[in-house]
Order: C-alpha cells, then structure tokens, then sequence
C-alpha cells in the first residue's frame, strides 16, 4: 500500500492540474534545482556560513545574487514524562531581547560525530536533566527560501529526572512541566511565540493523539 | 474580565513557582534584557544586516559574541476564497533545492511607508492575482534566538481573483485551492514542510474553527 504522505501528493498534483482557477500556472513545474553558476562565502561563524550563489534558473534566466545561509541542522526533543507532562523550557534570547517558553533543544553536531537523535538527547539531558526513550517524530525546515537546513524532532517518552541541569556558561533555563492538552489550549491562546516550536506542535499531533496524550 | 491569554500567563508563571521539580531553577528571572556593551556590523546586504553584540548578562557575566540577524517583519496572508478554499503557493526555494507548498507572503516594505496589513495584501495579489477583506491573525516569531524579527499574519476572507499573477523576475508561482479541513489533513501527514506555515497552520485554528471553515 501507498504511504499516507504519497496519496496527499498524488492529490495535490491532481489538484494544481485540475484547478480552472489556476490555468495560466500550469506549466511551470518546479520541480528542477536551480543550477548555481557560481558561489562565493560571504561570511563564515562558529556556526553558521552565508553564501552567495549566482544561478541559472530551469528557463534560463540569471539569476545573480541568492544568499544562502548555512547552520548545521537543529534538533528539538518534544519530552513526555512518566506523569504525562510536556517538559517545557525557559530561556532568554537576545535576537529579540524576550524570554521564551520552548521544547529542548538546539544544534545538531555532527563535527563531533553525533547524529541528530543523539543530539538532541543531549540537548535534553543537558537542559532538563531528564531523560527518556527516544524515537524520530517529524521534522520542518526553518526557512527554505533562506537556510538550508532542517528541524529535526524527536520523542521521548517515559521520561524521568537522572540529574541536575549542565547548562553551557551563558545558559539559564527555566524547566517547566504540564499536561499536552494544556501546552495546546496555550499554544492556541498565543502564549508561544517561537516558530519552530509552534511548527512541530502542529506536526506532533497526530502522534500525541495516538498515544493518548491528547 | 482578563483577556485569554492573561489568564494563561498567570497559570504559566504559578506553575513555574510551584513545580516542585524545577526548585534549582525558581531564582532565575528572565525578565530582565542583557545589556548590549558594544555592538558591531558584519555584514550588510539588500534585505538583512548581521550584528555581533557584546552583553552583560543580569548577573554579570559576560556574552562576547552573540549574532544577530536583523531582517523587516515578514508577511503572510492566510486567504479564504469564497468558496471557502484556502489559497496556496507553490514555489521553488533555492537554499533547500525544494518546492514548497506555503501562504502567500513575503518581507513587509516599511521603507515604502507599507505596514505589514498592506505589505500581506499586496503579496496575496502579487502572487495569486486574488484579494479580499483583510484583518490581523496572529503573529510569531521565526527564530528568537537569531532573528530579530516577526511574521505577521493576515487572513483575508471571502477572496475572488481580481487579475493574473504578478510576479518578481524570479518568482514561479502555482497557485493552489484547497478547502481548509484539508489542508490541516496535509498538514498532519507531513506534507507542508515549511516551518513558518505550519507555525500559521497552529495558531490560526481557533479562528478558523469559529468562522465555521473547521
């Protein structure tokens, strides 16, 4: 049988093709990659690279200054404990001068030989001081149109507190815990701001519903 | 009587105070902004400025390098035809090699004297050839903790097509029908990958299920 993600595509494709209202976009199919002509580094960080591309699109037109900027992926740990509760965290961030209530979570380090599920038990474990039962749930991408890179989202279930939080030198963090239901009655209350935690709210539904969470 | 989401805040700062498990943490107050020592631009492009603040912490310590990525607000327009379709866009982004499924939307123009209602509505018309009435939805912030910036969204309703598609020299764009219940169905399957409208797709909910679409 068909995945449940292929027979959506098949509709959407159905329904671009199908749709009158839509006639003059028809023909554009975009599903080919830009060719990059050529590539210059802009400015490169700890941990992120901007880039600018010159490329050449399907149709041949030039397209002379695409900036791309590159993180290594981040990873977010949406954490269940053996109670029931979402483990929530707390932090300031200065980008916006705010402080935020979010998942777990950070960048991925593959420098250091870690894979995403590995980083973002470590993200937990640091952050919380809980850990728990990991498994993949769903990933985002941040900004395609800008960033290159993916939210990569695990679950982890079961969880419990092993130890005190081991936050880097500038962390603070606030843990919090509460029923899912509750996260979700606040998430659509607009006390979430950050994107990316909203986006996997979003995409973590289903399963959340299945295990009885929500 | 308090707002919603008042009430949820008060139940968000009790629970801090009374989670018996986060007692390490009850001290820390994130209230409080870092204070910005000396602060330097790295690089200046057409649409974005990245900075690198120096910060004192509340306590004291200091920060000697957090980047910040400056961008305007970005838009969305959220756009219900009178059909009670959702209208959708799909285009190629270049830092991913991907199409996307997604809103309408694009950066806010303030420089042009545009605030971002009229920057939504002019990317819903620019993009799909479609208007409509137009009222604030929501907002969220796309990375706090690198982007200093929001999206702000709109929902436009009762929307009919008005003229084609007027696009930038680089934009190809489909545009896409959809009614809504199927469109959180998609959103569920993991079809939309676009962390910023499914961040949309999140906190719209509430407001679409009241206007009977849900």
């Amino acid at each position: 049988m068909l995945p449940f993600w292929f027979q959506f595509m098949v509709g959407v494709v159905g329904a671009v093709m199908s749709d009158s209202e839509s006639k003059s976009d028809r023909e554009k199919d975009l599903k080919e990659r830009w060719k990059v002509l050529d590539s210059e580094e802009l400015l490169k960080l700890g941990y992120f690279r901007i880039r600018k591309d010159r490329c050449e699109l399907p149709d041949g037109r030039i397209m002379p200054a695409y900036y791309v900027v590159e993180f290594n992926n981040w990873v977010q740990m949406l954490s269940i404990t053996s109670n029931k509760q979402m483990i929530l965290v707390e932090q300031y961030r200065h980008a916006t001068g705010e402080s935020y209530l979010e998942l777990p979570g950070g960048s991925s380090e593959p420098q250091n030989g870690e894979d995403e599920a590995t980083s973002a038990l470590r993200e937990l474990e640091e952050e919380t001081g809980y850990t728990g039962k990991v498994e993949f749930l769903c990933l985002h991408e941040p900004n395609p149109a800008l960033q290159s890179n993916q939210v990569q989202v695990y679950l982890a279930t079961g969880c419990e507190k092993v130890h005190e939080q081991q936050l880097d030198p500038y962390e603070d963090i606030n843990v919090l815990l509460k029923p899912v239901p509750e996260v979700y009655k606040m998430a659509e209350a607009g006390i979430f701001k950050h994107s990316l935690f909203l986006a996997t709210l979003m995409l973590a539904r289903p399963k959340l519903i299945e295990l009885g969470l929500l």
